[in-house]
């Protein structure tokens, strides 16, 4: 493999950070890898296990002499890394950030940037439920969607290398305009996470009346769910306040659907319904041709896994 | 293992019924496994595979005999198939049926049962996403909870030897109240199922709008939620329409909370979101110390399992 940045700042040391980490270490992609995070602990776990080289206690040392700056935190403090980060940058230097928006950090972290730096924001399609410098591993991104949404008149040079350290870590990618980013993913990901932050608060009111049955019985939908709505606070909570306006317009459609589906029980409509739920199945096929996952049952997962298609 | 039954009667031969037969089999529980599917094909594959060691073109030959008979079609035809079977229906015998609801089912079949019979509704909550003869298992219920709903007056001699034959499959027995089962379900299997399908059926709409990124970028929270929205059409219809009354309780839960949510995003109201996520935070790690889960990131499936907590 080829080292494409000699000095690689990652700037928060989550999940995605350490990821990153952890595969550009394996490939052979970085120089060297360099870190801040705003904790103290934090910055102590990714020298002791190898994240970083060095770390530093604040953003603005960290990315000195760097050639790849990657903001790895909340959308909503964004803005104020680009902020304290700016004077610091070497010209030349590539920033991206890994941010789930992009309207929003563009916004945000666009206006901080130096003539001669390029920024280009970035989007891993890629996560577990867990957070944390210890959290990462090297293959998280592979075969996994990262998403570059560069701005009119990005430097070609530029977009190509980060492209490659992408690739170079095992993940597709893809480019696309800002505004479609956020719609796009409104729909995959940031919408279906409201939903099931809203399903699990469901569920704990009634926990209350039903003695914990709902934890032991979990197995059903209830338990994918809740892993979903498991994730990062922060992170969400950033999400759904930058990306408000595409998450309020499919949350729209979602309420006008269930009416429809909710009425069709109530009137004893079984013929809506199983012509609904009929059409569910080509999307899921769909999913499975496009190669996001596998056709095993339960994804394998055996005997543990148990649940699905079984209410 | 102790053969608990001398011979058992599968009534519909998929996903429950094929994982039954290759458990009781494995652990040695029954004595002969005969079968009766609607469709020939089916019936065809179960003697092929090995699922039956007889099968037949009406259930009511199938349970000729029987000291087991088990209902494992969609709970719709539950009450037709009873009425088939119950003058065919040995003395003595237990009557046992796997839908996912119980009121409505009990409604349906505990008319045509003979007095000398043991009518002891039961609900196994394991599945996959798959259906048909060949999608069985015999580990599928290992760790999984198994409800029974005995009806008042039940003979206790016959449910503890069905509990027998439920944990003999490597499964936990509960009892409870049909009613009380039917409210459970509905908030941890019932009505996640149908906000996957209204979530599914929503980005089918933006699917001709964004030209197949939905599919192509559904790593986030939609996958998990195309594939509960897989399971089969028939049985979520029926589930639907026989549980009516608590699906709509909780549907009308549902749909306050999340106009609260939606109502936070629109007002910007950050703290609100923040707490809200913090709670489920504590439900999921209930779901993990009730043992209904592992721990490991995205169920240990990577790399290809990818995304949770990414947006």
């Amino acid at each position: 493999m080829t080292v494409l940045y000699q000095r690689v700042a990652l700037i928060g040391l989550g999940l995605i950070a350490s990821s990153m980490a952890h595969a550009m270490r394996q490939y052979g992609l970085a120089g060297e890898i360099v870190g801040h995070a705003k904790s103290a602990e934090s910055r102590d776990i990714a020298v002791q296990i190898g994240l970083c080289d060095r770390v530093f206690a604040t953003a603005a040392e960290a990315v000195q002499g760097a050639d790849l700056v990657v903001l790895c935190v909340p959308v909503g403090v964004m803005g104020e890394i680009a902020a304290e980060i700016g004077p610091h940058l070497a010209s030349g230097a590539t920033v991206t950030d890994v941010g789930s928006v992009k309207g929003a950090v563009v916004e945000a972290v666009a206006p901080h940037m130096p003539v001669g730096v390029h920024f280009i924001p970035g989007h891993p399609i890629a996560g577990t439920e867990h957070s944390g410098p210890r959290s990462g591993f090297a293959t998280l991104f592979q075969n996994r969607w990262w998403l570059l949404t560069p701005l009119d008149g990005a430097d070609a040079g530029g977009v190509a290398r980060l492209r490659a350290l992408c690739e170079g870590m095992g993940a597709n990618v893809d480019e696309m305009d800002v505004a479609h980013h956020d719609l796009v993913l409104a729909v995959t990901s940031h919408t279906p996470h409201l939903i099931a932050y809203t399903m699990v608060g469901v569920a704990e009111h009634m926990r209350r009346v039903s003695n914990s049955e709902v934890i032991k019985y979990s197995a059903g939908g209830f338990r994918d769910l809740t892993r979903i709505a498991a994730s990062d606070p922060v992170m969400w909570r950033d999400v759904f306040l930058t990306n408000k306006d595409a998450v309020l317009d499919i949350l729209g459609r979602f309420t006008e659907e269930l009416f429809t589906l909710q009425r069709a029980i109530r009137m004893g409509d079984g013929e809506h319904l199983h012509a609904y739920f009929t059409r569910t199945r080509a999307i899921r096929r769909g999913i499975i041709e496009a190669g996001q996952d596998t056709a095993a049952p339960d994804f394998g997962r055996v005997p543990q896994g148990g649940e699905k298609g079984k209410g």
